[in-house]
């Protein structure tokens, strides 16, 4: 019975975010500008400050290659960094394949996944430009939690507008940030102007993602000592989750593991697989190697393999930036499967730009495969994964299956974002056979090419 | 903002469990015979092979000092170990207060807890003796988790009793069990004669620990494949935990922390207490060091302030061996506190004759107070602590607050031994005003003495 892990010492941690943005003009890749919601032209860096400190909104703009972590930002990592590498070998045993599984693990951060790795410079840039109110959305909880902790670190007030849905289902994420000192509403709320609209529609609204954003937003734009944040999507969320990769990269090196021949992560709105591929993925553009970068999303909301490449809204009240990227339409609202940090309609820019490019895969899973997956790697390998994560296992696990089947001894790596201990409700719901599959209905295409934003 | 963490490199792990029953004779503590529950004469170790394999049966009567820990469980150890040590360096400052803060923390576990470190080492040895299934009970469900987990790891089949109570308000432990491959039975139930007898007197009994622990024993006794496994009070389950304790000696060492004035653990069945705290006790036993070593319990389960000393039994039905310890009465049935994994009625009999010596301090707290000082710790340190361990950190920070007015800087550490994800119902509740405090009732102490075996 071998076990395999990595522990890096605190010396060897990233002192730098990787900033892709630095090598994808060289790769022929253009990331097309951000463009302001109402008048559709390319925002300039005031016209995003009444949501972002000035430090993020350079960040979200920045060609620089490497970006330096502040030391601040650098002790609270300490908290829970670096995190473990591990090779699965008592699942590669399970499954019988020649192929051998490494996997990241950011489930120790005191929210239980990778959000924290944001959440905290975000604060802390935040703090430095003396705002003292942040506000945010989340869906399952997982990114309002993380930023909860974060502003509990700094000293800095949290509202956190939470999808009504989630808010009745799921009181113990709601608890979570009201521990650590957040104020929670349940959105669609009487609080905005959004949210008065959308309740007037309909009053009993279980809300979107996309309509928590554009009650966030709007709280900031219209307050002066509040600031927004965002758990995701945005260059400068994916810059700092940038920790990851490279972290798997020494640790991968220090192990003697050979190149991956796959890099997996699953992706929702792109700040893990960023995080997690974009140090591999400039091995690939710059240094000549060769892995297949895999991104693995949710047949219930598959913004890269069944969306649009085309500008549209990030919200759904049609208040936050207009970015070109991956969209099944701003306002599909994607079934409620238990990945809750997967439902949303859009992606990641940058992420957008390299799957339009080619430089990477993507791949669409449906809910009850997942667990499937979840179910064969924890009983090997003890941890209980996040449904997120569990899309990127089915990944790995059917590359391994490949394996067995060809005899190849291919290196696969992927990023255990989160661990489940807040998923068992889903784990029951499985377990006695009560999960869905759902796909993404081909009527919701068209709708959603109708209202994309003309540019 | 310094923050302290200290992670041990694996190279550092201990490569042995510390055996107190070494050092007891020499301190001048007696630790007396256990009992058969039917002659009520001292068991020899063929009593306990039908619970037991003998590899476990021989560290339970062992007085060696250090005992070799197999190359299968220090492998299996790494999947989460080394724990880090933290100096709450945050929550000092929260505090006002001169005093050092440390503490280890235990939730990185897979199954977010201390209990693995002897779920692990007690599936390897009844593996070692061919037993194909195990039998426990568990109250809350970390147990149960951990073992299933365990189990999971060596191929075993895993049988739970859960108290009825917890089966049906915590599904969410049961599911992580069933996960993890074990069988899950809310107790008393109609599989045991003991589950059988209760019901025939209240068909809707909500259970016990106790009755739990008399129907996995049954089973394990009546079924030639099975054997039982316990998760605290017996002396090799303490020895399983004193990896923790060795590595916060080893930890502190390395950070150049001074030697602590007072070490601190919550107790229940006295496995995380022991485990962490026996160590250091045996440095103020042998080596002349001065801790003051303070164990704290809910004041709705007091074994040690408000018990007797006196044997008793393990169990309701009187199943198990009879061991001397502080007992509430085999019969006393706990106030339904959050902390769980603290409500049982006796207390391990190695614990109970260095509390009887006066080698260690016993605190009793009551709830509310104990989530306050959770809350004041988890917005200043950022990790959620479960019930439990919050009982050591109330402690804590009573010292703390006590150097903050004496002015002292004393060195302080406690173990938090596992994190509140899976507790925060109980958190929601307090932040809803709706947690109440229990007292021990006093009328018990009467019943207890009554219905204690005339040995």
């Amino acid at each position: 019975m071998t076990l395999t892990k990595v522990v890096l010492s605190e010396r060897d941690m990233p002192t730098h975010w990787y900033n892709i943005n630095a090598d994808l003009p060289a790769a022929g890749v253009e990331l097309p500008p951000v463009l302001h919601p109402i008048t559709l032209q390319p925002v300039g860096p005031a016209d995003l400050a009444p949501l972002f400190p000035m430090a993020l909104i350079m960040q979200e703009v920045s060609t620089e290659r490497y970006i330096e972590i502040p030391d601040e930002v650098q002790e609270l990592y300490k908290l829970w960094r670096p995190t473990p590498l591990y090779r699965a070998v008592r699942w590669e045993e399970a499954l019988d394949t020649p192929a051998k599984i490494y996997f990241k693990y950011e489930g120790t951060s005191p929210a239980g996944s990778h959000k924290p790795n944001t959440a905290i410079p975000q604060a802390y840039y935040n703090k430095q430009a003396g705002v003292t109110r942040l506000t945010t959305e989340t869906g399952a909880g997982q990114w309002g939690s993380a930023l909860s902790f974060a502003c509990q670190a700094f000293g800095i007030e949290c509202k956190v507008y939470m999808v009504r849905v989630s808010y009745d289902q799921k009181p113990y994420r709601r608890s979570l940030m009201q521990t650590w000192g957040a104020t929670v509403v349940p959105s669609p709320s009487p609080q905005t102007a959004a949210g008065r609209a959308i309740l007037a529609q309909d009053p009993n609204s279980s809300g979107s993602l996309g309509i928590a954003i554009s009650e966030a937003v709007e709280e900031a734009v219209t307050r002066e000592d509040t600031n927004y944040s965002l758990g995701s999507v945005l260059n400068h969320v994916l810059l700092h989750q940038t920790v990851v990769g490279q972290e798997v990269m020494k640790q991968m090196e220090l192990i003697g593991a050979d190149w991956p021949d796959v890099v997996i992560g699953c992706v929702g709105g792109g700040s893990n697989f960023g995080g997690f591929a974009f140090p591999f993925l400039r091995e690939n553009l710059v240094n000549g190697r060769r892995s297949r970068i895999i991104a693995v999303e949710p047949l219930a909301a598959p913004s890269i393999t069944r969306g649009v490449y085309a500008y549209d809204y990030g919200d759904t009240a049609k208040m936050a930036p207009v970015a070109k990227m991956h969209t099944l339409g701003h306002d599909f609202i994607p079934a409620p499967i238990h990945a809750g940090g997967l439902r949303y309609h859009g992606m990641a820019p940058q992420v957008s730009a390299v799957a339009n490019a080619g430089l990477i895969e993507a791949q669409a899973v449906p809910q009850r495969a997942i667990f499937e997956a979840a179910m064969s790697f924890t009983r090997a390998e003890g941890i209980l994964p996040a449904p997120e994560p569990s899309h990127a296992i089915l990944a790995a696990m059917n590359e391994a299956l490949a394996c067995k089947e060809s005899g190849e001894s291919k290196t696969i790596v992927f990023n255990l974002c989160g661990h489940g201990h807040f998923d068992l409700g889903s784990y029951d719901a499985f377990l006695q056979g009560r999960l869905e599959d759902y796909e993404y209905p081909a009527e919701a295409i068209e709708r959603s090419l109708a209202n994309l934003p003309r540019v």
